[in-house]
């Protein structure tokens, strides 16, 4: 594995694999000493074009525990904010020769794209509405410690589909993994034709008891000013998952921060159905294990530089 | 020691003993090599719901000279600002594992409430108008350094006592080492009652050559647009401590930033009775010892996890 | 040598030094682990009065490789934004007991009155208008790893001199290597006197073939709005390093980020004369050398501790 750009290029071996690296990480980080000394002397660059001090600090912390240096690169009062284009940015980064570089930005593709420009590992920490595959990743490796497999369940993703790249990534790699995905918010918030990811699609909550997992994801408190719901409170009095609409036998599941009160109800968030925490959890270990991937799993094989004119060769 | 919340949890001894051991850690600052291994491989979680960039890369030095990691998370920019509840935001940092999270906020009694939330050791660096004990602590051991005891000393504390969460530490810091401590300042700056804490009040310095310590308050300037005081020059008037009021068998000190010419006078912050930058020096030896004692010192035994609602056991 | 203020206070012998040791360094940059112990345990404290993320990534990971600790300080939501003057603020941070202080400031001369506050090695990383001189000793060693050695090379700068820290770094550095420099750009934008420097000056490109070397500097936006140029459109249409202008033997250099179609066409960006990502990856082991250089080059000797008043003795 050379980078970590989308679910979409991984198969159930290698979703499993990053999965069971993170279970064996899983006990590094319940140990006094965190580290582990798999990457020391290598660099990780966090090149954020829009905050999310969550994943970024989730990603820095797996870096370091990994015994990596890490650089942050925050977009804002950089070189991008003088107008320089994303490429130019790249090739200057590249030069710096980081070995990994994880990248969010607001633009769908992006990752991929850099790819093509350096050398260095790409880690796509989330490229506007197109994925977010660590996130996935992070949630099936939440599922599979609580249930075990996946193969068979069915998972209902509530809410803001259409604004969400976590949804994306995740009806993907549920799916690969063997289960029934149903996605289910307002008409205005699924995408048309979202069908043809493989999952069903509701406008109510009336079949959400035959879901063995509920993934709520956030609501933007900014669309309502755009209009995509009439008010918070109409859309919670019908998509809210509170104690009235949860079973007891169903997982909980919210990529966070969570609007309590919004898409969920603070009753449900305290239960212990809820695996929020756990998830955030899985985050730091399922980085650490894609940081292995794309760095100690290469280290035999020689990286292709790169040669495109205007970058060393 | 589990945690650093407020100097009303320390009594006279543990002052003294976290004191001496930022005195043997004054010895590592002044090597050329300034690291100890005691916690390498721990994870220290800086985070500042306040933008206070010294007293954050002091804890972040300290931490470091102790060779443990270390994650900076400022509020801006973050979940924070979308909305999340502290408890939230803690719940999921807590899910980093990190070994001990030093944390910055405007609310009064949040360090403790966050020490209730998650397993790590909590540091407070300052809970609103509350407390900042390691302040307190790092005054006292720079007292201790060039007094020998403060057994007996009158030590001044002037200007703007109500809106300081330092007066109110170091109030309680320099009288459990047995000094005896007098509170000076217009009546709209001292807060009411305040002598219940032990002090004396003054509204004047009339008798300020009685103190063997003077400690200057930072006078905020926005206090002004809110009228607490009339306006600068007349606080500098009756309160500033310059040439004329300060005698020089008086130790200077002031918590960092100076306003020259307000609250201090430019000759008495360059005189060499200032204790100003021994006071920021006396900051990365204090906070050493602060998380040696926190973390190094509990190696032994096992943190009770926390098993709270939403938390993972 | 003690501090890095200006290439003024080099000679030439210690430039081809400092452009060796980087060399050595490049192999270092090219391993899987690209760390060497050089400073292990020492603090580099990277202070920004101007956001530079480039610049001051440059230096965090130089700092890095050779095993230092690195601590950021933004001025930005810090004590400079509460009025504190830059002495108060090196000596508070000079009492951190930093090994080094990397500093970009807004003030021409700021760097040199620094070294005079605390006992840190400093290192110019741009003050004002007046110098940024590992920009300068970058070029030397991009140009010295193209061609050898400088001696006799004609060497054009071209574009916004006046505003250019730059441009008056590397007029100084490359006459010291033995190249013969000359500067080119709207009479506007071409301080009144620089001959004295000793380079020769031209208001138009036609003699450009005859250079060697073309060196772009950036053209400020903001510049338009202070009507320096008519409008970006005509400054293009005379000074623009076009493929029409820059002739097939000739090297292009440019310090980024690049404003493509104002200073440079993208043409000559992307073409192999241009050699902008290679001077990128130059200042990474320019500023190891350099770190190295003003660290561990003075082991033995020991550091003249300030003694002003204010500071510690």
């Amino acid at each position: 594995m050379d980078h970590l750009l989308s679910i979409e290029d991984l198969d159930r071996a290698a979703i499993e694999r990053i999965c069971d690296r993170a279970a064996s990480f899983s006990e590094v980080a319940d140990r006094e000493i965190k580290k582990v000394p798999a990457l020391r002397g290598r660099t990780v660059l966090n090149l954020f074009y829009e905050s999310s001090t969550r994943t970024r600090s989730s990603f820095e912390l797996a870096a370091k525990r990994l015994s990596a240096d890490v650089v942050n690169f925050a977009a804002s009062g950089s070189s991008v904010e003088k107008g320089e284009s994303l490429k130019d940015t790249i090739l200057t980064l590249g030069a710096h020769k980081p070995d990994a570089i994880v990248i969010r930005t607001p633009w769908a593709g992006s990752a991929e794209l850099v790819s093509r420009w350096t050398p260095a590992a790409i880690v796509n920490a989330g490229d506007g509405k197109h994925e977010h595959p660590t996130q996935a990743l992070l949630d099936v490796h939440t599922l599979r410690s609580r249930l075990g497999a996946l193969d068979g369940k069915r998972i209902w993703i509530v809410g803001d589909v259409l604004h969400s790249r976590v949804a994306r990534s995740n009806i993907l790699a549920f799916q690969k993994m063997g289960a029934h995905v149903t996605v289910a918010g307002p008409p205005t918030l699924i995408p048309r034709g979202i069908e043809a990811l493989g999952c069903d699609v509701r406008f109510d909550l009336r079949d959400l008891p035959e879901a063995d997992v509920v993934y709520a994801l956030r609501m933007q408190h900014e669309r309502m000013d755009q209009a995509w719901v009439p008010s918070l409170r109409e859309y919670a009095a019908v998509y809210q998952v509170n104690g009235k609409r949860l079973q007891p036998h169903q997982v909980l599941m919210h990529p966070g921060p969570v609007n309590r009160g919004v898409e969920l109800s603070g009753e449900v968030v305290d239960s212990p159905q809820a695996v929020i925490t756990a998830q955030v959890e899985a985050g730091v270990v399922v980085r650490m294990a894609v940081l292995y991937e794309v760095l100690a799993g290469n280290r035999a094989k020689d990286r292709t530089p790169i040669t495109a004119a205007g970058a060393p060769a």
